[in-house]
């Protein structure tokens, strides 16, 4: 279990307990529900060796308790005072707190202030990000759902092609169907056609497809577990020349993918790329990929200069 | 324009700017987007005086460019460097900075500190809250606008209710009617029926609906601006008893909003609506209401002692 990976970084970091919270009704810290399965309002603690413990507001008791069986109701006014509380009938130290000081802000870290007295906090960010990068199997099973749900989807919208008129009833389409299965979206999917297709995060626009070649990013979640895939068609009659560079590029994807099983550096795979698009390089503005998981980017990142490695999840596990 | 009476606040504060910034690709700083009107990644630098910018990488350039005209390239690995530099060339001092506590990570800070050396930071999550709460016309225009799309929207569920059978088919049909409008939903829909309609967060499940009161809480976004609806339907032939209670808590409400007419005290409006319910104010676990704008909940809130105000913005403007 991932938690158990988790405390065993806590404890060779000497702290009492990691503190991991959302109080955002609609922003989702990913670290909070990657442990918790639960997307509300929280405060998730992980004590180094004992069992972790999710306090929310009683309007989210029910919820919450669903995903996460450890779950005690605390005042949403007095969020601290219940922490407090909870961690000394618990018997665990405050001395030392881990937090991720990527998503801890200045307002809470001055209320950690008030209430923790003198502790000493150690920040946790990089160790969840590469805790959550290497998959178990239940991840990677739902990872390869949603892309499986995804791959359908996408299939199902470009056969129902012609009744579209505009990129957002692409789009609509695409998140409709996601809806339908029960899934949400990983990222609102970009439609880009005509000149917008060179835009690598242009949003859809209530206007007519033009002709030409039409960029669709879209990706799904599955049990939290999210997809990603853009994909480029064509609307209309590709001319000779176009054909021609869409040709390359695919090359250029499938030999870059080959070069993967040579070489594990994410940099070195990056170069390998930009180098391979000669006379186009310059056109290539975008990351060359990404590990996906609870969240749309997870390590590794496959950029300039990046020094992430690729693991192949079967032999690290 | 609010960006100058923003910049009569930071004045009064004697700061040199204020720094704003979103610097994740799915995550919203509503402070962001409601001075940029832009929803990706970047850096907005308001000095107290002179003319805003905004600084994206590369590839956010046109779509920023879109939304806030002065609009600046700059090196995503090198975002405060490219900071530093804009700011040098404007002649703008670095010695007291505007933040907002409630947004800036403690990693934000820390690069803050590295590259701003010995600036004084002042804190300006409430000062934009306020600003935020009263609303000009325009923003009431469009808060409107999105009331009536949701209310029409609505309407065309109900007229299609039977043809539902789970609680996310509606969820996903209140989410297609509005994306097919071009908007975007303010909050995932809830819809909530038999047991489920007493969590009010409760998240739409793939099962039968069932029969008796269904909740739905329901809004949408136009041009940036959120609606937001709980309404109760109910589901089959409501009994003597139901009829009764459906009643009780309507004439509440309706006296409530009387009551804001005499009183703009928002805790005192709470209490009175909880004294009102008598004998069923324990199941009253959630807030009475609040503000929308840019985001879902903005101030005012209706909720116990709280000390907000109620405005009528036709006076206060």
């Amino acid at each position: 279990m991932k938690i158990t990976q988790f405390q065993d970084i806590l404890r060779k970091k000497k702290v009492d307990f990691a503190l991991i919270y959302n109080l955002d009704s609609l922003g989702h810290n990913p670290n909070f529900s990657y442990f918790t399965q639960y997307a509300g309002i929280g405060i998730l603690i992980i004590p180094k060796s004992k069992q972790p413990f999710l306090l929310v507001p009683e309007m989210e008791y029910g919820r919450a308790k669903k995903s996460f069986k450890k779950t005690f109701k605390i005042k949403k006014k007095r969020l601290f005072e219940g922490v407090m509380e909870r961690l000394r009938k618990n018997n665990i130290k405050t001395k030392k707190i881990a937090i991720d000081e990527s998503s801890v802000t200045l307002r809470f870290n001055k209320a950690l202030k008030k209430y923790f007295k003198n502790f000493k906090s150690v920040d946790i960010s990089i160790d969840l990000l590469e805790l959550r990068q290497i998959k178990d199997n239940n991840e990677i099973n739902n990872t390869k759902k949603a892309c499986r749900i995804a791959d359908n989807i996408f299939n199902k919208t470009i056969n129902n092609f012609k009744n579209f008129k505009t990129e957002t009833h692409v789009a609509a389409f695409l998140e409709h169907e996601t809806k339908k299965q029960g899934c949400d979206l990983s990222f609102p999917p970009i439609v880009a056609s005509g000149k917008n297709a060179s835009m690598p995060h242009h949003e859809p626009e209530n206007t007519e497809l033009k002709k030409g070649f039409c960029v669709i990013d879209y990706g799904i979640k599955y049990k939290g577990y999210c997809s990603d895939m853009t994909r480029t068609i064509y609307i209309g009659k590709p001319s000779e020349k176009e054909r021609e560079i869409y040709n390359f590029i695919l090359k250029v994807q499938e030999y870059t993918i080959k070069f993967t099983n040579k070489n594990n550096n994410c940099g070195k795979v990056y170069d390998f790329c930009v180098k391979s698009l000669k006379k186009y390089k310059d056109y290539f503005t975008h990351g060359l990929g990404h590990g996906v998981g609870v969240e749309i980017h997870e390590l590794p990142n496959l950029t300039l200069s990046s020094k992430d490695k690729l693991k192949n999840t079967q032999h690290s596990q």
